[in-house]
């Protein structure tokens, strides 16, 4: 492992670098088995064992160059350098039934691996996010989410077209939307979550067709507080798939 | 305000700190107005701008040394030393009717904050914790909470004791358990979350009465994932409330 290679993967912690050599960072067995076995294209694996697998381009490498490379705290036995794909979302026959995520503004990278990861869990497969949102390929993003990167498909670009071009009812929530668990729900459709600091922009607002509300069960917090954008998520994502 | 201020304030980002003190630190005007409002006692204010309150041992400080004090990134405007409470939990027939959290080795600061927030919307007001849970003392899970932890009481402690003496039906979530979206719930109980790492301990799961499942909506993930403690819980609030 050349001073170079630890200095490329180290640069990847930084957007313009991950933009520029169209590359990101995965720590970790499970994680890189899960990129292995997916579409996802693998420049490079560094383990600190040998590791049984028909993957070729693979170095093993110390401990310590293991711990200079790593952007973990504490460093796992394998780290990948994989190519960041490049997404298209489905025409909207494709995406007939299927339940959609839309992001506007989500900022934060920890709620950002949240989301991905249970939008996993609920079988959602496409998450639409406006540019300004935390970048996926993050280190710390890519790690949160657990593998469920290799599965959830996300999408960059105006929120405003590519929600319109999934063409599916979109629902957002709002404190004064219907109550969600007696709202009438379809089985597909586009689900819209705010920015942490002021909720859905009014651009976005302007497309959303189902208006809902979370109802807090404590009188004391209504209209005081709000819920984390990925608890509102999960709730939200709960109701449309239970029915 | 002196060095010695500033190094008191500083401290508190330990735990051993603040279990010498009893002092916690608040910051920002929101959450210390929430705190002045409940029956916290705060200890001293500090402030970089004339603030309008009843509250009398109040300083006003330059920016300069309230950066210096803050445990924030980017301080505000106000910080608070507030006594730390002695929460004891009410007798069972005063829990009659209400749900309760208990948390089973949470290690995770922000899954703490996002777990004590949750539970206020869905008007949860205890929330049990062994003792090696994250602290909800410490400065960025209070910041987290968003002023819940002035309505919700984190009461630390030998779990089985405190579950027990609650004495109502208690709820876990197991990958055998019975489907939450379908299983009766009754609007009383303690609701048991694992810890991030290894779920819920043999010597909770012993008194674990209904065991429930949350089922995953996407055949790829069935049992390869899980989802964070804090997404677990918000889905589990959420169906017992909504009922």
């Amino acid at each position: 492992m050349t001073k170079a290679d630890i200095q490329l993967i180290r640069s990847l912690d930084d957007k313009r670098a991950r933009q520029e050599t169209r590359l990101f960072v995965a720590e970790g067995e499970k994680l890189v088995r899960d990129l292995l076995a997916s579409e996802f294209r693998i420049r490079k694996i560094y383990c600190t064992e040998m590791v049984s697998t028909t993957f070729s381009n693979i170095e093993t490498i110390s401990q310590k160059e293991m711990e200079r490379a790593s952007h973990l705290k504490s460093a796992t036995d394998c780290l990948a350098l994989v190519e960041i794909p490049r997404h298209t979302l489905p025409d909207r026959l494709a995406l007939r039934g299927e339940l959609v995520l839309a992001l506007d503004g989500v900022q934060n990278p920890g709620n950002m691996g949240t989301i991905v990861r249970l939008a996993d869990w609920f079988g959602i497969r496409h998450i639409l996010c406006s540019p300004d949102c935390a970048d996926c390929w993050n280190p710390k993003v890519v790690q949160a989410t657990m593998g469920a990167l290799a599965r959830v498909a996300v999408h960059y670009g105006d929120l405003p077209s590519l929600i319109t071009s999934a063409a599916l009812p979109v629902y957002g929530t709002f404190l004064d939307g219907d109550n969600i668990y007696e709202a009438d729900l379809t089985p597909e459709g586009v689900i819209v979550l705010g920015s942490e600091g002021r909720g859905i922009s009014a651009e976005i607002e302007r497309l959303v067709e189902r208006r809902l509300f979370i109802p807090p069960f404590s009188p004391d917090t209504l209209g005081s507080e709000s819920l984390n954008v990925a608890i509102a998520a999960a709730i939200v994502c709960s109701e449309f798939r239970r029915r």
